[in-house]
């Protein structure tokens, strides 16, 4: 032991809270963290610490959106890890930038919380930003602090992204003729919420702990924490997004209340039918959920309607070079439905030319 | 009285709430309330409904910052209407852009709340919002919504803003031989917040209603409702501080935490020391508050340390055009303070030379 005087925050049994910091020794602790996620080389003019940011557009454009997480409604700290909530809410707005076709430069953060928040969340919370933000490639410019009432944790960011030249890739563009296409998962982070809800956890340990070769038993437990790890930190590919404007996409957008509620946004936009193929579906999707835990059903619930997925889906003229030469490191785009003219009284969205039941989320669950 | 349906808002027993409606049925309310502000032309590239919004950035950079305000934290619903509200976040994001000497170009509106929350509030949100976006010439062009816990609403702005070919003004470009100058009030939003603590209500009649002249009675209550209209609405002048940065600035902040701390965030960022001119500050702004209400000791304490006043506050070279031709029609540049070299042990900050007491804000109150 030394005999120097014990820091504050050295006790076992009196963690640090917010309460104990002020505002600026606070920042002094987070704002480093965020130094991590720098972006790309000439993105960032002016950094944290002023009255605002600057961040370049090159394009004389900028691409700006926003979202929301707060505690009870949008993670439960008994699932998520403060890091999952910052990588989450960081996917959430760079798959907005990523649906316009355009790529993300830079973020700002809020974060409201109760002054009996432990200063370490926060700090998790950072590194879960600056994690994902490194990943995208793109910089944490700036953001706000607050109070707020007994029990609130609330986080904001906002993102920003440059279009690169290209226009911007709308809900409205899709056209009869129209293929509908996919990239990355569908229903996984549904079903790691159904897994949550049903009384699942991650083992953390994995399929490969232990001695010997995965036993079945362990395999399978190893692709319910996958799902669960999607459901807690979904990914998205911005760069598949640019890739897809360059290509031609007629109508993009990434999925954050399940595919039958987003698909039908483009269409109700675009004044189409989009009509969804069950046998791609069923192939490239459903199956390759874990139906020995998950009923079949279940796993077409989620492929269909569950939310916080975040992949990209558009839809591209049906000879698009894109579908055909599937040259996109982050993975392919996967065709999964065609577009149609829409009749009178019509459904927006079908699946084999018949209605879908089940409509994905809605934020106030009216 | 119609033969027709009564609509289920109609009954002044049962509010519509946030629960009554689903998010597309909120956003056909509000989305067209924000539409009465639509930016200068040009501005806005795509507006609210798709993944994210496109607004223009015709100097190649974009100015970002956020904002965010709390029930019971940030204003109570019983000194401030939901107008109030919008109109006073818009005002804290613009100050921000302003104070880098950029022109506000959009805004992102968020708002989360428990599905309790009278639908009316947020109309009234909205339309404060849409209000003070018009006033400051800048365009809603998108937002989130979100479900909170039981008693929880919060609110965050984004405001984007260009630079029109200007360097950005930081913080940290005030040189000894500077002067300080202040562009707005000083104490007026502290003063009001003061009256409000200390039991005084708005007299919405005003010292004009009734007959004859006003009476000194009425004059004084009159003097008091503007304090308090400052407190929960106050108003900065982005063009004031685009004219500041042409006329070469050194280092400009909106003053949200007070003239102490924020004249004490320059000087630490420059390097400097800032000394404030008692005789200058006692003219100009202590004699302008109402001091057969507000002890002249409280005058005094909330022109140096009351926050929320959202006036600009910067440097300027010594002869600058500004300070002597004051031909800005939002109002002239007040001198109140000078720069000089900051020796080792000074405050940043003085007061005809010697150290002041009280801070102003601190969001955690550490």
């Amino acid at each position: 032991m030394s005999d120097g005087p014990v820091p504050v925050d050295a006790s076992p049994t009196r963690p640090l809270r917010l309460r104990d910091l002020s505002e600026e020794d606070l920042l002094a602790r987070i704002v480093p963290v965020y130094a991590a996620a720098c972006g790309r080389e000439g993105d960032v003019l002016l950094g944290p610490g002023d009255d605002a940011a600057v961040v370049a557009a090159p394009s004389g454009s900028v691409v700006a959106t926003t979202d929301t997480m707060v505690l009870g409604h949008d993670w439960r700290d008994d699932w998520s890890s403060p890091q999952d909530v910052g990588d989450k809410l960081v996917t959430q707005n760079v798959a907005d930038v990523a649906a316009m076709g355009a790529r993300p430069t830079g973020l700002l953060v809020t974060l409201a919380a109760h002054q009996d928040l432990e200063v370490a969340w926060v700090e998790g919370f950072a590194h879960g930003i600056a994690r994902a933000a490194a990943a995208y490639d793109v910089a944490v410019v700036g953001g706000d602090l607050s109070g707020a009432p007994e029990g609130v944790v609330m986080v904001t960011v906002t993102a920003l992204g440059d279009l690169e030249g290209r226009e911007p890739v709308r809900r409205s563009g899709a056209r009869p003729g129209d293929l509908l296409a996919v990239h990355g998962s569908l229903g996984e982070s549904g079903a790691g919420w159904w897994l949550y809800e049903h009384g699942y956890r991650p083992d953390h340990a994995g399929p490969w702990s232990g001695d010997g070769e995965p036993t079945p038993q362990r395999r399978r437990a190893g692709a319910m924490d996958h799902l669960m790890w999607v459901h807690r930190t979904p990914v998205t590919h911005p760069g598949s997004g640019a890739l897809a404007a360059r290509a031609g996409a007629t109508a993009m957008i990434d999925l954050s209340d399940g595919l039958v509620r987003d698909a039908g946004r483009i269409a109700r936009a675009s004044g189409v039918r989009i009509d969804l193929d069950r046998e791609a579906l069923q192939r490239d999707f459903v199956a390759a959920l874990p139906v020995s835990v998950l009923p079949e059903q279940v796993a077409w619930q989620q492929v269909l309607t569950g939310g916080e997925e975040h992949s990209l889906v558009a839809t591209f003229p049906a000879g698009s070079s894109l579908l055909r030469d599937q040259d996109d490191p982050d993975g392919r785009w996967w065709v999964i439905g065609r577009v149609l003219p829409r009749g009178e009284e019509e459904p927006a969205v079908t699946l084999d030319g018949a209605a879908v039941s089940g409509q994905g989320w809605d934020h106030f669950g009216g």
